[in-house]
């Protein structure tokens, strides 16, 4: 199994650190879940309480997009086909995260209009839509490359990367930078619910840091 | 100029990486001095007013740790010095990042104090107090290698470089985090400085994208 740069899988740390993000990502969706089923009302987007179509944005946005998109990142060091096929799953899983996304985006401005908030008022909410626009702009540049042969996509897959990873990065920086407002609107201190907030944050985080790790860490080390 | 694995620099787009990261850079410091002079109270860690002593974190932490650390990874790509010169520099940023980062820390829990606060509660304090202590021990774990000779180095630099990566990564989300809660404890909704936070915020993840790709992408393009 050779990954683009002729490099054996097996020789590189990568894999491992597959795992180890799958491990991450696991954790911060069992977390996410206990917070919101347990500590929160659920979530339903046809509900009358604006909590739980407030709900479904948190868990849509790290369970459906990021962890999706994380996941189609590191097909090509998790799944062992051929590339044609590594290919059609990575965009298959990019294209759930980007229909996940955008129904989780749509829960927050559901939940908006409920309560009478402006919308694209915060930095979290700033930063977020600037990512799923470029995630989208992304997918498409992205789509000539699935049916594309090898040599003409080795052109523009290094770009593809990076702008993937960077993409990637500004997610974590929302999902952190979404929950850390979620904590304060809720006017959380010291208490059990705070500490669950925090460990899923730190969970999203380590998720983040081992699929970048597992995508550029072979070029490294 | 060459870099560790050989590469001319002057064919890889990261030096212009550099700039265009020294750009976002100080374009974030000046957005966040006009927040803090302007919208704010100035700064004064003796002061008896608890703004003025909270304002130094921000200021310290992005301003002081942040930047020049991001400047420490980058000196490898931006001087041109002989290497023991260059690796003398980056440990000279880096203790200074430390050093200032160090007083911005001291800032924020001297405010809590000040207000009655409890330390350590919301999630920007957890992962940022796990960013510095990491980073502390990156920077004790790299001081051998500032003297080491090349082949010895050789061993251990690409694990410290991407340790260092993730570090940054980590620092660039604890900045966003920490601009989110300030701006939902101010209340801020559609203002002026509700929309300089949000472009402080974007000027710091686009410091910390330029910084990561000038790193990486040379490994990658």
């Amino acid at each position: 199994m050779m990954n683009v740069r002729g490099r054996s899988l097996q020789k590189t740390p990568s894999s491992g650190l597959s795992m180890v993000a799958q491990l991450f990502g696991i954790t911060a969706i069992v977390l996410m879940l206990v917070w919101l089923l347990h500590y929160g009302k659920g979530f339903d987007l046809n509900s009358n309480d604006p909590t739980r179509i407030f709900n479904l944005h948190p868990l849509l946005m790290f369970c459906g997009f990021i962890f999706m998109a994380g996941e189609a990142m590191m097909v090509y060091r998790t799944v062992k086909v051929g590339r044609p096929a590594l290919k059609l799953i990575h965009m298959t899983f990019q294209l759930i995260a980007l229909g996940l996304g955008v129904v989780g985006i749509y829960a927050a401005f559901k939940f908006h209009k409920e309560i009478h908030l402006s919308h694209m008022t915060s930095l979290h909410a700033w930063i977020g839509i600037a990512t799923y626009g470029l995630f989208l702009l992304q997918f498409l540049f992205g789509l000539p490359m699935v049916v594309k042969s090898r040599p003409d996509g080795e052109i523009s897959l290094p770009w593809h990367v990076c702008f993937g990873r960077m993409l990637f990065y500004m997610a974590i920086c929302t999902a952190i930078s979404g929950l850390m407002q979620k904590q304060v609107v809720l006017k959380l201190k010291m208490c059990p619910e705070n500490s669950l907030i925090n460990f899923t944050a730190a969970a999203i985080l380590l998720f983040g840091i081992a699929v970048e790790l597992s995508i550029s860490l072979p070029r490294f080390v």
